[in-house]
This record gives C-alpha cells, structure tokens and sequence, in this order.
C-alpha cells in the first residue's frame, strides 16, 4: 500500500488476537473519519506489522476488522537508537522531545532520575499517548519502549545490554559522535537540565559509557535529544 | 568570560552607541535579577560582539553600561547555515522551529509563502523575540536573520547570493545530506506542510537548488527544519 496514500493510520496493539479497533481508535474511525462497512483502513501493532485492513463492522465502540494483508518489519529501521533522558522542570519540554524523536525514529527512551533531576514522577500515561499520535502522524509501524522514572542506578543496570553507550557531554575527552564508528543498536545518555553529579560520570563512564559531543552549542536537554536521535539516526 | 560562569545573557544591539539596555532588559537587570551598581554583566549585540560590561547606573528604564572588555565574532559558527522555511498552520510548531534551530545554531531564516503554504502573514516581531530569547539562553553572540514573509519568486532572487543551495524533498533524485560536500555558506530549503506544487520543484530546480534527503522518514516541516540545522551543523 502506498504510504502517500494514507490518509490515517491506526494503532492496535491485539490486532492479530482480536480482529478489533479499541474504544478511541473505533470512534475516530467510524464517527470522526465516517469510515463504513467495506472500507480500506491501515493499521499497525507498534511492534512493525503493518495491516491492510478492511472494515466488516464499523461499531463505534469496538470497530471489527478483515485483515487483507501484512508486512511485518515495515520500514524497520537502519540503526535501533535508545535514549536515556531526564524529564525536564516544564513537562511541555520533554514531551516534545517524545513527539519528535519518535517522528524522527527513536526506538526507545528511559526517563532517568539523576541527583539534579527536578521531576519526582512522571505521566507515563500521557507519554505513551503522545508517542502514540507520533507514530500514528509519522505512519511507523513501531512504537518505542518507555520506561518509568528510573533511578540512576536502574538505568546503568538496564543499559548493559548495550554494547554500545554512549554519554552526551561537553568535557576535554569528548569526541565528536560523527568521528566514531556506529553500531545498528546503540544506547545515548543526554545529561539532565542541572547537569550531570561528579558522581553520576563517574559511575556512566565505569558502565563503558563512552563520552560524546553533539556540537559544540549548549542546548537544552530536550533539544539534545533531538539534535542526537537526528544525527544518529542519519550518519 | 567562562561562559559557565554567566547567569543570564542580555541583547543590546546598539550597546556601541548608547552603552545602555533597552527597556525590557534594563527592568529585567535590575527588578528581576536585582543587579546593582558595579556589577558585572554579559552583554551581546547579536552580531557577535561579546561585551563584558560593569552597571554604572541600574537605572530600571535605561540601564547604563561601562564595557570592560570586547570579543569579536565571539564563537563563530564553522558553518552559515541558512533555513528558508514556510510557516505552518499552527503557529507553535513553526516558533517551535525558531527556538530551537537559533539554539542548535542557524544564521539565517527566510519565511516562504508557496502555493500550499496555508497562513498568509506571519508575526515577525514575536518570532524575533523567541529568536532573541533563544540566543540569549544558549549564550550566543549571534541573532539569525529573518525575513517577513517572502512569496517563492522573492525567495528565489535572495537565494542567488548562496553558491550552495538544498532543497529537502523525497525523490527519486535526491542525495543523502551526509554524502555531499558542504561549503561554509549554505542555503537549505524544506518543504511546506501541503508538499511544494511541481511548478515551485522545477523553479526550484532551475535556480540550481540540489535535491536532499533527511533520512527516509516523513517528517513535519518544523521537524524537518530542526533535522537539517542539527546534521548541517555538525557535519
């Protein structure tokens, strides 16, 4: 099916358990879109299937599909990037940071709680929701991971399933990200608004995270989590 | 200076002239931030000057300066990255774009009006204030130009002065960003939200502007905006 042709793209993550739209998708389906019986719909499970759907029941509560046709890994990406980020004072900021690296292809995000992290909790909820309509306005067929709020040790713990790590930050032994050679899974940790603790580098740099710099700018945490998904996801 | 050392940045663009701040940053210096006479402030003019003034008088309507020491071209780009960009519907994303590609670093924006670019005027006093804001908070010297809104002939004529110009657009012909030689000076131009018509792509063409991929991910032009500057930089 022609992307350009899309019009909207579905989410339903028990497509191939339920044959089913769930309650907010159905009714933006049948009452928003006035899609009926018969017609054509594209759907992903967030997990890169990608279903040609046609629409045999078109209830507003739970609208019943016919699965025409799959692709599984639709468009998988080139390079797996994950990200370690600390949610930001002003919650608009991080979840911007959401939208926009899942429009630009991040494959999962950790929200980290560092000593200068000022967030005691996060929305979760409300992140997904927004990673969601991301993936939906960009037609991906993968939604990222996200984890809850993470201590910063939960988070060192988590990332040794990386072979490469890397730590976004401007000190003398940095090096310039598009210097190294990249791996096609790779983890990137962006330092929190008050700046990494003596002692949390010390800690990343004993867990193999290997220090980058996006540039030589001081950018704001949420924007350096963008400006590394885009130059990681293109080099 | 140490640039870590430095608080709040304020904008004089005439600082040569009348060694004050303007109203908005005078009352900020001293009702907000409470400076006193003899203190020490970081002052820019936008064109990279970089004045390390002393407060004579913390008048709260005209704050005047003693400068103490000048920077020229203070951190300089190592690339002029110019954006010629078309406002968006919804007005948050395309001022959206203004924070943070003046953050990442961009030197110059031109707003286009195309055949399928939707708002018919743009509000250039408010983007120069989010312009101003964000050079302030990423502590450069240099505030980017910005055109009102331009039609796409206009545009065309002002693009002469660059001997580099990209055009970021899905086809068939276009080049990976990261493969091509990039001058000092360079001119990128993104798509609107409706696509450019054929008409503006052969314009486009004709003028010598080279067809660019941002990756293979669809993306919104504000998004697509931050993309470019962020690679262009760093490349």
């Amino acid at each position: 099916m022609d992307s350009t042709k899309i019009d909207f793209l579905f989410y339903s993550p028990e497509i191939e358990k339920n044959n089913c739209l769930d309650a907010v998708d159905s009714l933006h389906a049948v009452k928003v879109l006035r899609k009926k019986q018969g017609d054509i719909i594209q759907v992903t499970d967030g997990l890169g299937g990608w279903y040609r759907c046609s629409i045999s029941d078109p209830n507003p509560k739970s609208c019943v599909l016919n699965i025409l046709e799959v692709e599984k890994d639709y468009n998988s990406p080139k390079r797996r990037i994950f990200v370690g980020i600390c949610p930001t004072k002003n919650a608009d900021r991080i979840e911007y940071f959401i939208e926009k690296s899942v429009e630009i292809g991040v494959s999962g995000i950790f929200f980290i709680k560092t000593q200068h992290t000022y967030p005691k909790k996060i929305n979760l909820e409300r992140f997904r929701k927004i990673a969601i309509s991301g993936m939906k306005q960009s037609l991906k067929a993968y939604l990222p991971e996200m984890t809850d709020l993470l201590s910063f040790n939960s988070f060192l713990k988590q990332s040794t399933r990386f072979t490469q790590k890397l730590i976004a930050h401007l000190d003398e032994q940095a090096i310039d990200v598009t210097k190294i050679p990249l791996e096609s899974d790779l983890l990137i940790l962006i330092g929190p608004e008050g700046d990494f603790s003596k002692e949390e580098l010390k800690l990343a740099h004993e867990n193999k995270f290997k220090t980058v710099t996006l540039g030589e700018n001081r950018l704001r945490t949420e924007t350096a989590g963008v400006v590394a998904v885009s130059i990681l996801n293109l080099l």
